[in-house]
C-alpha cells in the first residue's frame, strides 16, 4: 500500500459535482473519463500525491447507482497504490479479508483494479490499484 | 489542499478495527491517542505520505457514536492538509461551502482542524487541517 491512489465520491451530477469540487481544490477537474464496463464517467482532481475521483452512474444498473440509491452522495470507496496487485490480492486473502474479484480488472485512468468487500474491512469499500504498463 | 493528510474511518472497536488494519497495512498502528474534547479514541495508520485513522467513541455524545448509530462503520471524513487554515476557511466561505467551526480547534495528532458541512460537499466530511507549531 504505497499510497491513497485516490478516494471515489459518488455524486448524482458530475457536471454540478465538479463545479463544488472546482471550487474546493482552486482548480478544475485535470481529467473525464467514462468507464463502460461499469456504467460510470468520472472527474479527476488532483491533492498534491493524491486524486479525488467523482463518480455519476450512466445506468441504473451501474454499482453507483445502486450506492446513491441505498445510501445518497457520499464516500464511495478508498484506492491504495500497489506495486503488485495480484501478489497483495493473495496476501489479502490469506489474512482473512473478502476479495470481490479476485482476477483485477480494467479500471479508470489506466489501473489494473480489485475490491475487498467493505464487510472485511469495517464498512469501508477498498480499492487496490495497480497502473497498467 | 497539499494532500489528503488522512481519512478518519468510525468503528465500533478501536481494538478490534486495529487488528483488521494492522493485517492490511502489514505493520501495526503506529500511533494511539484519545481527545477528550470529542469524546473519541484514535489509532493512526501509514500508507506512504497519508494516514488512516480509526475513530471510536469513548461517550455516546460524541460525534462518531451519533455517526456509528445513524450510518454504522464506515468512512467518517476526508482531512486535507493546507498551510494556512485561517486563509482557506475564509477562502471557502466566500465560495459558499457550510463552515461548521469558524475558529479552527485542536484535532488529533497535534493539528488545528475545521469542517465543512457535507450538505456543501456532495455529502462528505471535508476536514482542513494545519500542523500546530
Amino acid at each position: 500500500m504505497n499510497k491513497i491512489e485516490h478516494i471515489g465520491i459518488a455524486v448524482k451530477s458530475l457536471e454540478t459535482a465538479a463545479i463544488i469540487y472546482e471550487k474546493l481544490f482552486g482548480v478544475p477537474a485535470y481529467k473525464q473519463e467514462e468507464v463502460a464496463s461499469e456504467s460510470l464517467k468520472t472527474a479527476f482532481f488532483k491533492s498534491g500525491p493524491n486524486k479525488i475521483e467523482l463518480l455519476e452512474a450512466t445506468s441504473p444498473e451501474s454499482p453507483i447507482a445502486k450506492f446513491l440509491e441505498k445510501k445518497g452522495e457520499g464516500i464511495h470507496h478508498i484506492a491504495f497504490e500497489v506495486d503488485d496487485i495480484i501478489k497483495e490480492l493473495a496476501r489479502l486473502k490469506t489474512e482473512g479479508f473478502v476479495v470481490l474479484n479476485d482476477t483485477p480488472k480494467k479500471g479508470a485512468d489506466n489501473k489494473w483494479v480489485a475490491f475487498l468487500h467493505p464487510k472485511s474491512t469495517n464498512g469501508v469499500l477498498i480499492e487496490l490499484c495497480q497502473e497498467i504498463e
